[in-house]
């Protein structure tokens, strides 16, 4: 398995991509992308939770249901969520199918649809129609970098990467990019992610993967992803290079490439969470089962005074345990312990028992200083244990948060 | 019933307070408080739900078990929260418990205990001891006030308020007081009550009664209240105008002036919230239950994202949606209204039917700038309906928090 950091959504063969600034809502910077595979895909996703859904989502969670063996693209916007916008703006997702399946010389029903941005506004239909002829225009398979910022809304940088994984038929490649940024809260902000592969692999097989894939990582990141009414991540397979991912040991060994791919676009949204200056994971073990560790991990990574806690380096652990007891898990806090530490160095107990350790408060307040580190809440009461990842709650998030819009 | 904003928990006949500044942890202001009553009183108790409780919570859960119809008083402190402490922090609860019994001459389990700060820390037990001397040797009847003021920690100005009732047998007195202020996120920060009366009520009527007031008003505050290591909230009925809260009509009369107490004092800690420059009414209708919309209310009232949009005036009304929606209750979000108004002035539809509405963006700007303004968001779904009081999340939230010890 071979990591390319500079490799893009276009690096997987019979891909190509382009974008441009079509003047949405944003001025003057790369707004709308057109994500093409010249021979037909695989296709599957994993859809927000969110009982209020976005009109892209109705409409491609529609074309997946139909097509999923025949996907040709994707239409993607930043800037307007086309979200909450009733009936006209179920009219105009269908209309960005259209479009771009007439832009493209394929059927509505081939394109997905992704929007981020602004819930309740209604998306201008001349500037997608003018943008996406433009799109197509100049579309190439070298165009992924400019896809994966075409997508961004407070992301301050492009969230993408390429794996490249030997199956016993030869070499297969991935590549992804995804957009977060109000990820400090995904509940709330919108999620998008696109994984391409010239693999060729079954749609039914596709859909597995993608769900195991999404559970490690996405849905990692300090909270469940069950969240914003436009969060979605597509999964393309368009066997371009011939090679079908078949066989317990190919599938696994894709699989594993999948995840690892998920889990570093996962971990690069949580570094550009809007505001974020720290990456904390969060591990949790001792709980009767899995669940309960997530439950709890959650909770913790979602607490606004843990957050700030983090964001000011202030080792105030106290609020990571009132956090821990509020998850609705039942625990025993006389038989809890607290490690903190930073990646590959010696960790520091802060308690054992339920009760403070002597340890240094500069030992822990330099741990806490550093732009990364780990939490480990032991509750000593059973095999359960999970992870997440989570940043800081810092001024810049109530900056940006405090008028996104203006 | 009438309302007096200047009483206190010494309006009532037979209460004293009295109020030192200890050194617990704060420098040289009032932390450290004895309530006294000059006769044995009923007492009852609502405490935190959370898994992870504090020395006192267990303290006075003991002696409120043992001992509800023969209370004498209250040893509260703030700087020290007394959680997460151990076997050692048990010990210091109790030994509050002993000082405060040996210098009021009453028995130790006849006492109940507060504390409220940070979690973690030891209790200076030399300190606590010198101050309840001191604070039992200036008690008085007029020192109200001042114990609202000891149990700050955060909180910009102290909570308490008085309510005169009319019974049949005569006129009774309630005084109380409350602290809260990291009250944003109420269920990570301490929230102390305590409500005290000259009416004579069993103790067992007691109990049901503060439960009532409790889920109409501490509980409505952002969230329900099953929250930090030390919440707690007392009510201490001493008899001392020996006027007897008996019959339906009386106890639904002295429910009453509970009920309203108790909400002025949820709603004074939601305007002192930390960083708080906003108070906000949401009230979810529409759903098929009123368990429902009281958790879809509390949702809302505490996604950062629909905070930071209030703290920035910004009529994102989107956040409302997206946070509605995963609350985990289902509903059709094209039968969804959202209004927005200040009180008593002309409401505002933003949305109908699931659709924007042509509201004038200014007439939104306009009442979302307001110190408080209401959100009704109407599900039409059913009959169920509720309502909670929330705050703003601003700049001032993390600075508060980010370095809360320091």
């Amino acid at each position: 398995m071979q990591i390319n950091k500079n490799g893009s959504i276009t690096s997987p063969k019979g891909f190509q991509a382009g974008a441009v600034a079509a003047q949405i809502k944003y001025k003057d910077r790369l707004d709308l992308t057109v994500v093409y595979s010249e021979v037909d895909c695989s296709g599957t996703a994993v859809f927000t939770k969110n009982q209020v859904v976005a009109a892209p989502v109705i409409v491609s969670r529609n074309a997946l249901a139909k097509n999923s063996a025949t996907i040709r693209g994707i239409i993607a916007n930043a800037g307007i969520a086309n979200a909450c916008t009733g009936a006209p703006g179920l009219d105009n997702a269908q209309q960005m199918q259209q479009l771009s399946a007439t832009a493209l010389g394929c059927k509505p029903e081939q394109i997905l649809v992704l929007s981020t941005g602004v819930i309740g506004m209604h998306i201008p239909m001349d500037r997608m129609a003018t943008g996406i002829t433009a799109a197509v225009e100049q579309m190439s398979g070298k165009n992924g970098r400019l896809a994966a910022q075409a997508i961004m809304t407070t992301d301050t940088y492009p969230k993408q990467q390429a794996i490249q994984v030997q199956l016993s038929g030869g070499t297969v490649m991935l590549g992804g990019m995804a957009k977060g940024s109000g990820m400090i809260h995904p509940n709330m902000a919108t999620m998008l992610g696109v994984v391409t592969t010239d693999a060729e692999i079954a749609p039914e097989v596709l859909e597995g993967m993608l769900v195991t894939a999404v559970n490690q990582s996405f849905n990692r990141i300090t909270i469940d992803g069950d969240t914003s009414t436009n969060d979605t991540v597509f999964l393309l397979a368009n066997g371009a290079n011939g090679i079908a991912v078949t066989g317990d040991k190919d599938q696994q060994q894709f699989q594993t490439a999948l995840n690892t791919l998920c889990k570093s676009l996962a971990h690069m949204i949580v570094r550009d969470g809007e505001g974020a200056t720290k990456f904390v994971e969060i591990h949790v073990c001792g709980t009767a089962t899995n669940e309960d560790a997530h439950t709890i991990a959650n909770v913790i990574a979602t607490s606004p005074l843990v957050k700030t806690a983090f964001a000011g380096s202030d080792p105030n652990w106290g609020r990571i345990f009132a956090a821990a007891g509020r998850a609705g898990i039942p625990f025993d806090q006389y038989k809890a312990s607290l490690l903190i530490g930073i990646e590959s160095a010696t960790e520091l107990e802060l308690v054992s028992q339920g009760t403070p350790t002597d340890y240094l408060e500069e030992d822990a307040a330099h741990i806490f200083a550093q732009a990364a580190f780990k939490i480990q809440l032991d509750l000593g009461s059973g095999p359960g244990s999970d992870t997440v990842w989570t940043s800081d709650l810092s001024h810049d998030y109530v900056t940006i948060n405090a008028d996104y819009r203006t």
